[in-house]
């Protein structure tokens, strides 16, 4: 037998759940570091994640009419500037090309960080008519925003995400997209990554530079940290004006179109990591684990395991995306192997099993072992798959709603933050100062303000002064 | 009914090729010029097309055992010039990044223009034994090169692209897989886009910088002039030997890697428009067209043509990519609308039609006009889409055959090249002072070293020597 890679060592989440992550995210091969400082190599496991969240998406952006296209990575530094908030947000952590080849640019260029001004400057060409309205546009690239401190997939110089960009003739219209995109968001992160996700709106220091409204879900990470997870604006005209986008509308007049702006990332995929996974590594959704079942024969130089295994695996793979596993190494490795990539279900056949006609499944969330017919596998992987699926959901619900707490005044407020970690509900005057003051005092930010709005007292937790908003606050990734 | 559009008009081919292709982007709406001098925006219309071959491409490379990866966008400079012949070819065209913010970076870097040196780095982390080998990565994203004179989709600054790097234990297996890459480029040409293309090898002095050798396919457009349309690479081990990439092999000795690099870019879409297209402008193979088949139709204010035309819409939608015009525009608008854009096949119906139960099919490629029964149209689409197929590759050929010359002096070849465009094919003596004296004089460059060798005469077509290779000659995009 061949000699054996050494079973994988990770640190325990509750010893140092920072360094949990780390380990699962190299252990896993999810990614690598590069000799670019900030940046990752995504490795083909991790790539793979994405592509299942890409593709199912994707179907989900065409579905209501949206058109993918691609613009340029680069930003004009003159045309990063027309919108004032926008570059204050995005300038001071841009990275600036100067030369191509020898020559000084005439103009430097940033690398987009987001892509609203180059989707104005073509809009601009493209907008003349209320003919030409609406545009659903949405593009898959990478951004760059040269960020101080970095993390794998969840804050690193250059992510891979999609922007949608959209143009509507009027208001309403294009507050309806902002909220739709936001539902879909919400609907992906539960229907697929097995992630619940509280839907709201973004305080006024939250919001996305240049936004009249930024809309969020946020999701509780295993540590009881909060990740914004995918955010959807709403820019009224703003854009459009500065950029004097017109367009002639039914009665020949001229008017000015609406816009929104809408984004997930790789940081998804952080999200999936530390939602579901354990101190054995990664768990993974069944929608978009690139491997759902795996086949490991047991005792396989016995007459007839391989051949067995391999007549399953051949049926399997056209119920789901199985691999089995015939290299040398011991079943318990493979086992341990299995587990760190977070395949959500094995399955185990041995001479004994045969005899029998059976096999034993595995489930990767909760380590369920269970004996199935071989007869039944057709009916039973599917609905297992659903059930891996559901058990993540539920333990993420349930972690969320253990670590949620509500705190009425400014020392429930602290007290919960500094020896809860969670969300914290409480009730805010929507002033600006009371914000500040809770992230000064208690370390939290606000994380959204609900669309399940509940009145907990009349009184903002800060100040005292008559509430407006019931709030999420929590420490945020 | 609504004002309508203006029929686009475009320059005739035989007037203006350059002119008729850049009306054909723009008035197909396959890409809009952007602020960002030298980068092009690709439209919805185009980036389904780009989609389209991405998919079937990728469907190839990982039926070949090819995984995707996603590597930095930024190469820092020491990185870039491990390899001598490589930092030579790529430094003068690079775009620099210099500034994070407004920090100065204490190395600059450029954007990517290839990514052989972050797989090189990667690889020296990854690859320790036998049993790492091979690696076979792909990636989809977009390079950077800082082209002094640019054109949509042939040859702009930024540009989007596959590009494969693979690393294998021996030399042969990494030529095999340079081979393999090559033969599914020319059958993806071939079989999706219906362009017949040339295989071959590239002389030293048109090798990729580094490379051992340079396989290409060389298409011939339509005006005669050649366009290079997939290349791939055999790196021998010079890359590792200067990355110091080994591994220890079966009897745990030190040993150094072999490997290839491959790829295709949104080039393919420029063949596709210069091979295919005509007067009336895109032609597009139905294998990549965003829409195979239009329904238009006839006199649609008629009692009962439009609910038959969606009938039929909604039968073909699930043969083909179907669309359904029913908008104001008048059937003759819809006709050049569609035709610009290159739809392979327009269903007409109207109320005389719906009483014979039949409709009319026009065939892009070649106008014919086929009266088809109802009850036949699942029978009678994916045959008809074939046949355009068919159609567009034979015609492709016929030009390529047309358009290919034969020169056994020096005379004949610049007479040739002067007068008749297209593909010449000469023998050579491999010395590479002839082939810049066929370049200055002749004003062609070699295209390939074809697969298919021909012996058309004993002497160089330049300086009489004994020959030793048939080259393709030409002028190229």
């Amino acid at each position: 037998m061949a000699k054996e890679k050494l079973v994988k060592e990770i640190t325990s989440m509750d010893e140092d759940f920072a360094k949990w992550y780390t380990d699962v995210v190299s252990k896993a091969e999810l990614m690598d570091y590069s000799s670019v400082k900030g940046c990752m190599i995504i490795r083909p496991y991790g790539w793979a994640i994405w592509e299942n969240i890409q593709r199912i998406m994707d179907g989900m952006f065409k579905e209501t009419g949206h058109e993918n296209v691609s613009m340029p990575m680069f930003i004009p530094e003159s045309l990063l500037q027309i919108e004032k908030d926008h570059v204050e947000g995005f300038a001071p952590e841009a990275a600036w090309v100067t030369h191509g080849g020898n020559d000084k640019l005439e103009e430097r260029m940033c690398v987009r960080p987001t892509s609203e001004t180059l989707f104005c400057d073509h809009y601009k060409n493209i907008i003349h008519s209320w003919r030409d309205l609406p545009k659903l546009y949405n593009q898959w690239c990478s951004v760059v925003r040269w960020e101080k401190t970095t993390r794998p997939f969840l804050r690193s110089r250059e992510f891979h995400w999609q922007e949608g960009h959209t143009i509507h003739a009027t208001a309403q219209e294009a507050q309806a997209e902002t909220i739709q995109m936001l539902n879909i968001y919400a609907e992906f992160a539960e229907k697929y990554l097995a992630i619940p996700v509280i839907k709201g709106v973004k305080t006024e220091k939250e919001r996305f530079a240049g936004a009249v409204d930024t809309y969020t879900i946020e999701a509780m990470m295993h540590d009881g940290k909060a990740l914004q997870s995918g955010t959807s604006h709403f820019f009224g005209d703003g854009f459009a004006k500065v950029f004097g986008i017109q367009y002639a509308d039914k009665e020949n007049k001229l008017a000015t179109p609406f816009q929104t702006s809408w984004g997930v990332s790789t940081r998804l995929i952080g999200a999936i990591i530390m939602t579901h996974g354990d101190d054995s590594g990664l768990v993974l959704p069944p929608a978009v684990a690139p491997i759902q079942l795996v086949i490991v024969p047991i005792a396989s130089h016995k007459e007839g395991v391989t051949e067995k295994a391999t007549e399953i695996y051949e049926n399997m793979k056209k119920l789901c995306r199985a691999k089995i596993d015939l290299t040398e190494n011991s079943p318990g490795w493979k086992f341990a192997e299995y587990e760190m990539k977070g395949v959500p279900l094995r399955l185990e056949i041995g001479p004994r099993d045969i005899e029998n006609n059976q096999c034993v499944i595995v489930r990767r969330d909760n380590g369920e072992k269970i004996t199935i017919g071989l007869d039944e596998l057709e009916e039973k992987i599917p609905e297992l798959l659903g059930a891996v699926h559901d058990g993540l959901y539920e333990k993420a619900l349930a972690n969320r709603s253990e670590k949620t707490y509500v705190a009425k005044t400014m020392e429930e407020m602290i007290d919960i933050a500094e020896n809860k970690p969670g969300f914290i509900k409480a009730m805010w005057c929507e002033d600006r100062a009371c914000e500040d003051a809770l992230k000064e005092k208690a370390g939290v930010s606000s994380r959204c303000m609900p669309f399940e709005q509940e009145s907990l007292s009349d009184k903002c937790v800060c100040c005292g002064k008559p509430a407006k908003k019931m709030v999420y606050w929590g420490k945020a990734y």
